[in-house]
């Protein structure tokens, strides 16, 4: 038995997300499907990073499975790819330790989502566009709010969630370059839906619908039905999981 | 009657290029469709500032058509988008003189291609994977090669075209940001397939499978059946087109 560790990346416009469903294409089924030809058949489970939600892109998605069989680890990245859509790839694989676990090993994620001032066409998949004007300095009042430990049950899907609401940002910046303005965060956990909430809701006050007291109190509220806005999935990807 | 200029991006993928063709989809086909509902009815050609290929992107295509009757430009912006598919869109449009024709009135245009050193997944529509390494020397120094007054029939499709194949090349760099290699060109004017032909040529020089004098006997060879390789249209798009 090996352990083995891949990242991948994939285009989630044709997924309903990573985890398996039945009946419904997924990245972890589509995964699980092509190790299941490598391994004679049988089912191999593929646990990812973190459960990426419908439509939500990973460009250094993380995951790990074991085999019986002891596989070089390039042959196993191209034996994968021999088996997969063009929509999802594997980047690279290396054998670790048994222990290594991609979700409970992970020290941190890094999530950018993109937005465009100007309506996309070529990158409509990837980029949301918010009409202007959308003030910068604003968009960063909230990104500072957020840095470090914080309850963000406002910014989560609702109350069947984990009990235990609270993430450590460290990293949490809008970046502006000509019309594209992307938002990186960096944390040690995610909720649910919590990176296009924060996005929604930041833009609701970078276009000035919103203020960044208000911004505050719903962060400060710790309610999944206070009054936040939630961006669409496509300009979200899970860029990078970094472990000790 | 009055002429209007409009700025146009299309994704390529879906269209088998810029000019109208019976029985397939094509962007000129899909704005003259669109006009003609605005127009009760009646065709109204549209001349675009170049017939891209099938595949072929644009961010920055310039066309321009008449109307009988007189729109506010914004409201013909509108109107317009309202009557395209997600993948072609009016940015913008601008009554002007009489006399301006979208390609006749062109002073030069500027096309990038974009490729990429590891494989493409959620950018895999408008960037070309090339497998490293590639020597970025290499590729400026052919790229220098071009530079000014060329006659480009070695890189163009065949002996069908125009009897002129000379073009003035204006601009002709490689810029590498990261695993991103994109080749800028801008140019008085363009044949057939020429970016593609000389993109796919360079990355032969800069693979080192064809040195740089071999690349230069070839543009001086003046033979559409010189040794040239065509690089795939998807990596290619126009980027915009300057009028005096």
């Amino acid at each position: 038995m090996a352990n083995y560790k891949i990242i991948v990346e994939y285009d989630g416009s044709g997924f309903s997300g990573w985890q398996l469903q039945k009946g419904t294409r997924t990245v972890q089924g589509d995964l699980e499907s092509a190790l299941r030809t490598l391994n004679s058949g049988r089912t191999v489970r593929v646990h990812g990073s973190g459960r990426t939600d419908s439509g939500v892109h990973a460009r250094g998605q993380v995951a790990n499975f074991s085999l019986e069989k002891d596989w070089p680890a390039s042959k196993l990245v191209e034996a994968l790819n021999g088996n997969l859509d063009e929509d999802v790839r594997v980047h690279s694989c290396e054998a670790v330790p048994d222990d290594f676990h991609a979700r409970f090993s992970a020290k941190s994620r890094t999530y950018r989502y993109r937005c465009s001032l100007t309506p996309q066409v070529i990158d409509r998949r990837t980029i949301w566009y918010v009409p202007p004007p959308v003030s910068l300095i604003r968009l960063r009042k909230c990104a500072q709010l957020i840095l470090g430990d914080h309850d963000f049950t406002s910014f989560s899907k609702g109350p069947s969630q984990e009990r235990d609401r609270r993430c450590e940002v460290l990293q949490s910046q809008w970046i502006k370059r000509g019309d594209y303005v992307t938002f990186a965060i960096t944390a040690n956990r995610f909720l649910r839906h919590m990176v296009c909430y924060l996005v929604g809701t930041m833009m609701q006050v970078g276009r000035g619908s919103l203020t960044e007291s208000s911004f505050k109190e719903i962060l400060e509220m710790r309610n999944p039905g206070a009054g936040v806005f939630r961006a669409p999935p496509h300009g979200l990807s899970l860029e990078r999981v970094s472990y000790s």
